[in-house]
């Protein structure tokens, strides 16, 4: 694949003379808007002599050839790990774990209320919760959809946090994105190639869950679609992997974190919750992840496991949550060898 | 799940009425339009002395209740596996092994029209081809789009084949549903819940892939959420599952035949040529398909594989399935005992 | 890897100058001793340049450098697919497909002389029966072993059929080996290489076990310990790889028998019982064995399958083994084209 | 099953009078011994009331039906998790994580000794080193044999550190046995039952690597041998499980750790080194590791890894291991919340 980068100061007629030029030369190529950047992909194969053509046209910064299917996800073209901000104020990738959580599904007014206050208390950062739900069969309870937004707006009010909602199809991409600050792909969706290419369009940040057996490469592959949209803010996830192994609900690959900022620049979070599916087991994946290097956590907190609609066994409790933040704090101080500095929550 | 079905002369009122019933009881529910056939699916656990309250209304046939998540796609409910009429004339599940054959991927006229009238003179009852392509990353060649959609008519034309061609969103369903006589869901999309609601009201029969790591309940699941919304017709399609050996591109489960046939009325059809990835292993896996009890099969071939843009190396040629055609013959009329009856591809 | 392949008729004294020669150039190697034919093996990277310096030495019939890591399973080496003789007048591998049928474990006399006589007259060619039993805890039945080794020898009298049983440890191997036709290694055994080295000094065919996770290549480099110790019979035998999915005890791989028989010129059978763990699928995944090319089936009979000790729920019973084979007959006909010739089973 | 524990008091007439009881009954049954406790295992089903039988006979201390397979190994039966002294001064499982560190294999005098002394050093508690090296193929480096126990043996008189190493077979274990500390079972012989048997009975603790593709079930069942056979020192080894992403060698399931510690008192170590193949995930996953709550580490280390015969690229330099060690510190003591009291090795 033949990356063009233009610099920022091109022009919409440097754009057309590089096209001109591929199309000429019979290339197929895609052109890749971005906030500051924009590149040209071709994925026709280039020899690499052939690629100095394009660097002496005028407006270019860069010409790559490289043999990686997701090159604006990979350090190679798309650069060092850096800080991406979510929110006006709020940053991941910065050295600060990141803790998104929340109940699994949002299912009235006040579980919701007492569980983002609780969350928020604790030292989270953001709110998490299924407005729409994906569930194996259709009979199960599917969430309180555009009802659920409007309550996880309401308790971003009260509770100062941001929020993150699933999304599970183009249109409810759209329809949902201007009230929500970040948008969850779940596993089930991650070659969900419609709503990827949504969301490429959509200014908001992705947090992008890796499928239940994909590779680490289908997973980058994944996040370029949203990439190669123009939107730069995806997250990736690790919630478990499936295994032939039945005693936890799915496998957590936490090998992924170091692998991928071997590769990547893109922040990474891991989810111990879905991973596990039993409470006992989140606090100690949570450390480990945190000690393998992630980026941050999504953890599953109900206000009443015991009432939850749904994944109430792998919930923890508002004292479950407190507790482990407690612990988490303390293990990140070590591993920085420093001062704590765990990240405030923003004001609320 | 209590599932009450109603008589085909019940009114609206019985309906009515039924929900009226389960409202006041506290239970949530659902209602599954069928053709002929109508239901209240009912997931609240529900005790099996108070279902009797349910059978004594007007218009009601039975009530069930069972623990089974996927109850109109189980014999059990369901009943009896029976044949799927496609198209006027062509039917699945007769006893009959239906073939559906083509391209991956719609390349050009010359290359469908070729491939059309070979695989339909060597006996294929289908013709499948791609128009939009679900590839791993965004750069890859994604297919023909309208203009493939526009050429699979073409072909059905001049073969008179019917045709199968992959839909990835909700809204792709919508446009091509009118086009073409049967839409496949692949198997990154088996849990794309809102395409599969959107099948469940169309009135086109749908060939369900199974996912990459689906447990057979999660994909008769899949099958629920299209008959629930009153699409009686779906196929499970057998593709090969992921594991830890990379010889094939897949693992193709064939045990699943015999399984599935325990379990669901649905028919089942083998993709050797996505599940191994080898052309060499194309014929032999096939023909075992068949031995194990498949309905169908569904066959990549390829007028010219080594230069298709997509696939080729698990393509067959023409010749390779005219072979496979005969070979396949022979063996059914071995299994049945009886003089060979091998179906007769609908009129062209 | 360097394979020097010395003449039938090469002394002690060519083979030591082969041996002197890569000593010299510093080269680690193996001599393989077979019957008839003798391998020098050097796994240091050999330039092809050098192996010409002992393709001249006296009694060297050919010189072979290959990226192979089982050079003698290999088709490149190994030569071409052969039918190997199992007992004076059985072979496998010679387009009949062989069957061996008996019971999980070998419980008492009445069962087994039953089972044995049954499967013989239905056409079985070996019968199966487990003296020692490997099993994942130690408080459940382990087997009758020495008396099961008895009861074996005289249900071979009483049947006429060879037997085949499995052996756990070198120890066991030496002891069984001269009252036991065919020696089988277990699934979980199949990296225990002090066994595998052990038969491969032991005049008896050996029914290697695919491990429940082992790749293609890791199983044929099994087989390899074996060959590499001189003997050359080794029958591979799928039984299933562990995946997500439990609705079957394993995942049977039929892709595997044309796949090997791509690579390998060693005979390939196939166990639907332990792949299933269900009878009612074991008949179909039998034919569909066979269609796929099968050289034959391990299939478990129990003249009373809900009184067996182990396995029951796997188990044909007589009638259902009869019956089997019986459509696996026809079924082979049709694949030869041409008149039936289902192997008779060995005078008895 | 039922489980007889005997007091320490009783004397081989209460024993034999129990078997005898048991006879009578018609049950199997099977008599673990062990230093100080000594039990008598049933597995025949009990019924609840008749268990109270057995309590009141002589030397009996308590009787127990349980459901779960593996007794001896479980908290239930086998009581609660408590340190266990591997060699005279040096225990697991008492709060201070244990690393044992050394090369994948024993090459040469000088490596074993520069890397002994280094990682002692470090601060490892145990040296690990192959002596015989189970290989996929027979051409491999098999490992240096007896010759290399003998380096280990000077190793340890050198860096004063306890050594452990593989053993394959039964004979190997009892060779081995006198000569070193702690005896390894390797990934593929988790269930090599005979080996395990043997075990049983030599008084060494025994590291016990999971199985590829075990289950946590049978890894304790695996263990289970070794405990009913009166060896009471089993220390389980998470070495990663064989998944389809092929990023890294294995994929480390750090889950167990806690889920064992629900399950099971014997102490769990995790060798990431095996993992996941890779040098660079090997500190990340070490520290995870320890956050998650194991008891110690298998890390391989070689003085030159580029010139190592076996695992190179997973092998840390000298160096890496001290700063791995150092990190590891921090972190300890940071989930320990108070003051630093990493284990100070054995002396030398």
């Amino acid at each position: 694949m033949m990356v063009v980068e233009m610099t920022e100061s091109s022009s919409r007629r440097d754009l057309d003379r590089v096209c001109e030029s591929l199309a000429r030369g019979g290339r197929s190529f895609r052109i890749t808007p971005g906030r500051g950047r924009s590149f040209v992909m071709s994925s026709d194969i280039a020899r690499r002599e052939d690629s100095s053509d394009y660097r002496a046209l005028p407006g270019v910064r860069s010409v790559n050839v490289t043999t990686c299917c997701h090159p604006l996800a990979s350090r190679e073209i798309g650069g060092e790990a850096r800080p991406m901000e979510l929110v006006p104020g709020l940053r991941i990738g910065d050295g600060e774990p990141l803790v998104m959580a929340g109940p699994c599904a949002v299912e009235n007014r006040e579980q919701l209320m007492t569980t983002a206050i609780g969350v928020g208390r604790a030292g989270a950062h953001v709110l998490r919760g299924g407005a729409f739900k994906p569930r194996s069969h259709p009979y199960a309870f599917q969430g309180l959809g555009s009802e659920g937004i409007a309550l996880l707006k309401e308790a971003r009010a009260s509770s100062g946090l941001p929020v993150v909602t699933e999304v599970m199809s183009p249109e409810e991409a759209e329809w949902v994105a201007p009230h929500i600050d970040i948008l969850q792909v779940g596993a089930r969706n991650m070659q969900n190639f419609a709503l990827l290419r949504t969301l490429g369009g959509i200014d908001r940040p992705v947090l992008l869950k890796r499928g239940m057996c994909a590779t680490v490469e289908e997973w980058l592959q994944a996040a370029e679609y949203i990439l190669a949209g123009g939107n730069e803010r995806v997250i990736l996830c690790e919630r478990g992997i499936r295994s032939f192994d039945k005693n936890t609900r799915n496998t957590l690959d936490l090998s992924v974190i170091p692998l991928l900022k071997s590769m990547t620049h893109l922040p990474v979070v891991v989810d111990p919750s879905h991973a596990t599916g039993r409470r006992d087991l989140v606090a100690p994946m949570s450390l480990a992840a945190l000690a393998a290097g992630a980026d941050g956590l999504v953890v599953e907190v109900h206000c009443a496991p015991e009432e939850a609609l749904c994944d109430g066994p792998q919930s923890l409790t508002l004292d479950d949550f407190a507790h482990l933040m407690t612990r988490a704090s303390k293990v990140l101080r070590a591993l920085r060898e420093e001062e704590p500095s765990w990240r405030m929550p923003i004001a609320r």
